[in-house]
């Protein structure tokens, strides 16, 4: 156990569930509590933030302009944010048990900015803890388990704020002006130029969401599509879309898990479903991968990412995304090394995963009255930090977004330059 | 010891140097030899070649519709073949104990397509050996001596084949029909973009050549340039270019390792010289660049590599760069993930070093009685065979060219799309 350990468990055990009294001044006029939250912010790497205690007490980091203010309700609350200053902070927000003045994305960037570079975002006590639990396995069942607890929560909850497309990845801006749904509609376009989509080719898609790709593929495209997702939700809506839009022949859902697909194909694209992989799973999914692509066939997989291996945020990784894991480059070469399959091109849509968040998040807080009735204020307010933390972790370059373009190493049948994905 | 290991040993052990006499026939009607070189064949993957013995006896692998036609000038050189695939072939072929019928990269395409993925172009034997040799360490002193017996040959012999640039490395094609100092150029002002350099920026390169990048940069980006290299001759000659450009006020060439770099700049950028650094090496190069970046920093490494972790081809290492080491994409990550930079972008340019390597043989092909009175024919051959080796190998898709472009992790001034590289 560590000095950090120590210095918190000890007045937790004395203090649970003490009332909200006045906190007893120490020798140097400062409160135990007061001296806790020093100590919290000396491990966040002093950011320019101002604690409220509900004593009235005040404890902030460095100066700065514009000095966030964090609002702690109570003494257990602080105590569990020293304890676990992920799930712990994550929780608390939720329950409303700690508030935030003014803008949470701001308050999130200032703390993200000032931690220690590849400190990942945990106290040592979190780092301790967490070795002995990582994200929950995905087994053909576990992923099942997961992916329903996420994706389907209900369609018409997802709807209130992804924009037209319902396409919940990340959007490509061309201009800092795009609207979200120019954006997700150029995100669409983007991937199909650099897979090369031909009239009447055949592609396989890895985990289809609501069948927004399988379906901009076909129509602007001409290709024929199977697309794969283990979410019934998810299978359920885009069959439906595709009946309306009347490309049925053209975009089969297929409800089954990407490990079962079978048959050859001129292209393999999957849009954030690697992030629900698992790292021990990436050389099955790049054998799957491999045996998909004909000779001259392309493939592209996009994820969140990160510039060196890291667990997922506990927070999210618990209460959102139960199993999901954002894994290096280095990580994900393990899908195509094992295969020789060829790394054409690698492109960081980072900034373009923050405007999409910001996005989705205005659209999500105009909506937060009919989420509430869906839901709860808790539910609301969860999902709030879960969009305003994530603008943050992209802003602040903790999470990364990876578009790999991929290809058989004998493909020579490639375009020598990029030049065709920026022209008209 | 395994199987081919016997079989290829006894009968060199009592062949040796023995006359060219006819071989034996075998019970099947095939000598000795002939059996050795199905054997050959087999593990090459049975490609569409033909073997013409000293004997005058014939064995062809598969039947195409070019089949190859090798010349094996006698029994020894078969065995050394056999033997050592790599080595044995190289310096077979550099002393005409091998000769090519026809084009020598067709033949080499030939080859390198029909064996194995991942096989890594070595015989079972050939790998079981490579375990006791890697590649010369590149210390500081073992890079120096590494460097000089590559680059230190003499400017003239590399002014004869280089083009008018005198750019060692990859070229950029927009078109296809660009010439190789077109292709120098244009790679030249893809890496500027890549880097966005503005006027008055500082730019710190490791590894120079000739100097050509630091000129380009200076003249036409407005940049302050500090180049580093360990090789003699090209300092002198980059030292001497600037002076007569009217840029020695502008780029500095400092005749030392990449490791006593200092300093902090806008821009970090090394364009061939990852291949000699050695994987080991890696964090090491990671720290220099991220201490050299100022914080809107960016940085470009460019490098041949491969689609798995392999060494090189051993011939190539042993007789053309000593201690060279093209690395996977996986293995490049050691430069950045220990500091937390962000990778940007990953291009694929191998169909771009194919077409430069074409142009440089060409030239080299040309010049070739020039060469043979600066050193003699074995050398002229030798670096013929490199040549057209590395040709086969970017066109077969053995070997990749990655060029990568990354920043420190919360870089936000960084263009939104990659439009900017391919307007005007």
């Amino acid at each position: 156990m560590n000095a950090v350990e120590q210095s918190v468990r000890s007045p937790e055990r004395t203090s649970e569930n003490a009332p909200a009294a006045p906190a007893e001044p120490t020798r140097a006029g400062r409160s135990i509590e007061a001296r806790l939250v020093e100590r919290l912010l000396s491990l966040l790497g002093n950011p320019a933030i101002e604690f409220l205690l509900w004593t009235g007490e005040r404890v902030s980091g460095r100066p700065g302009e514009k000095v966030q203010q964090l609002h702690i309700k109570d003494r257990s609350t602080l105590f569990t944010l020293f304890k676990d200053s992920q799930v712990g902070f994550g929780d608390a927000y939720s329950d409303g048990r700690v508030t935030v003045e003014g803008d949470l994305v701001a308050f999130l960037e200032t703390v993200y900015e000032s931690m220690p570079r590849g400190s990942a975002e945990q106290s040592l006590l979190r780092r301790f803890m967490s070795r002995r639990r990582g994200p929950r396995a995905n087994t053909l069942e576990g992923s099942r388990e997961n992916i329903h607890r996420h994706y389907d929560i209900g369609n018409e909850f997802y709807a209130l704020w992804l924009g037209r497309t319902m396409s919940y990845t990340c959007g490509y801006y061309p201009t800092v002006s795009a609207s979200l749904d120019e954006a997700q509609l150029a995100k669409m376009h983007h991937v199909c130029r650099k897979l090369q989509l031909q009239p009447g080719q055949r592609v396989v898609e890895a985990g289809c969401g609501w069948g927004t790709l399988g379906l901009h593929m076909a129509r602007h495209y001409g290709v024929k599509v199977r697309a794969f997702n283990i979410s019934h939700e998810q299978i359920v809506f885009a069959r439906a879309r595709a009946m309306a839009e009347g490309l049925a022949s053209q975009v089969e859902y297929v409800e089954d898990d990407y490990r079962n697909i079978t048959g050859t194909y001129d292209a393999f694209v999957s849009v954030g479903m690697l992030e629900h992989v698992g790292v021990e799973n990436y050389p099955e999914l790049g054998r799957i991968a491999n045996q998909s692509l004909l000779r001259r066939g392309r493939g592209l997989i996009h994820s969140i990412g990160r510039n060196h291996a890291a667990p997922l945020h506990a927070w999210i990784e618990r209460r959102i995304f139960p199993g999901a894991y954002p894994p290096s480059l280095a990580e994900m070469m393990k899908i195509f090394e094992p295969w020789d399959l060829s790394v054409l091109d690698v492109e960081n849509l980072r900034l373009h995963y923050a405007k999409t968040l910001r996005h989705w998040l205005a659209l999500y807080e105009a909506a937060s009255e009919r989420v509430k009735n869906m839901f709860d204020e808790k539910f609301v307010r969860m999902w709030r930090l879960y969009l305003a933390g994530s603008v943050a972790g992209f802003t602040t370059g903790t999470l990364q977004l990876f578009q790999v373009v991929f290809a058989p190493p004998d493909n020579n049948d490639i375009p020598l330059t990029r030049a065709h994905l920026y022209q008209g």
